[in-house]
């Protein structure tokens, strides 16, 4: 999910050296799909054949100052990238083969917040926690997140927010989503810093 | 808020000692509102005197098998334990004397998930990591978390679910709130555990 974005990419390149890729996103990919609908998340899942994993590196939060965010700004990140990303869980487990994983895309944020960023923030943050648990109630699957710092690939667009954190290139991130989908650990957090 | 509930009433206690308090709730306290209704805040903050600190110690959030949870069933806790919480923060600031401070409360399993408890962890994951990022944008004001591990005085109806944790009494939890309230650190997360 997410297969055109920056990350989405660079994940799509590491795993489909090894296996079979099925690719949706928003307007690309093969399917099309809007996460923050379980209706529209079960129509992709029924419309794929069984999967050994689910990735996910889409969503969307509102950036902006803390004094002049609403609850319905703070609402796009709850429904994009927040219960997007636990719509795909919710529905997919069905579809899912024995010992299959999730593996979702959190971000440093949830550790150290920037100006604006207090949305991003919040659902990392409710992201990682919301791994953690769902790793003790998903017998036979797997489920981890990856948690990148601000891409290399981005600065251009979002250096000015992150001055002073270390760039990561999205290869490197793409690695973190091979550890979790070819590894066996769960409950994860994959920190890319 | 929320000072009729066991945390609340022990923080009451704690602070009514040195401060004078006004209180509001759901259904009960001085005032009534409804904390998931940004327009219901505002009246709250309208109706009191201006304030030197804003305590909540309130919030529902859905206990469920995650095989069995509904994106609405998610939604109970993001609107109640976590926007309820954070409206606080966004229609309080201006209520807000110089140096007050925003106390909410989190809990435990962010970090230590039981089964059912993917809802919970979530919402407490998210003030958290939100605790963190507004702590930078409240100039002249101060906010932190208090998370709690399971009650002392909720054993008999929740200890099956907490087996092995160490239950904390509320009067301890009340030193938390006191420590944020009658302190200066600002971006924390006190753990009662």
């Amino acid at each position: 999910m997410g297969a055109n974005g920056t990350i989405g990419k660079a994940v799509a390149a590491e795993l489909s050296q090894r296996h079979e890729i099925v690719t949706a996103g928003r307007s690309s990919g093969t399917f099309q799909v809007n996460t923050a609908d379980p209706k529209s998340v079960r129509e992709l899942f029924s419309a794929v054949a069984k999967l050994d994993a689910v990735v996910c590196a889409a969503g969307n939060v509102h950036f902006g100052p803390l004094e002049e965010m609403t609850a319905e700004q703070f609402d796009i990140g709850l429904r994009d990238k927040l219960m997007g990303q636990v719509n795909l869980v919710l529905a997919g487990r069905e579809f899912l083969n024995p010992g299959g994983s999730f593996t979702l895309t959190a971000g440093t944020l949830a550790q150290d917040p920037i100006r604006f960023g207090s949305s991003a923030s919040m659902v990392n943050g409710a992201l990682e926690s919301f791994v953690r648990a769902a790793a003790i109630e998903l017998p036979g699957h797997r489920i981890n997140a990856v948690s990148p710092s601000v891409l290399l690939e981005s600065m251009d667009a979002y250096g000015a927010y992150f001055r002073g954190f270390e760039p990561v290139p999205a290869k490197r991130v793409a690695l973190a989503f091979s550890r979790s989908v070819e590894g066996s650990q769960t409950g994860q957090i994959y920190r890319v810093e």
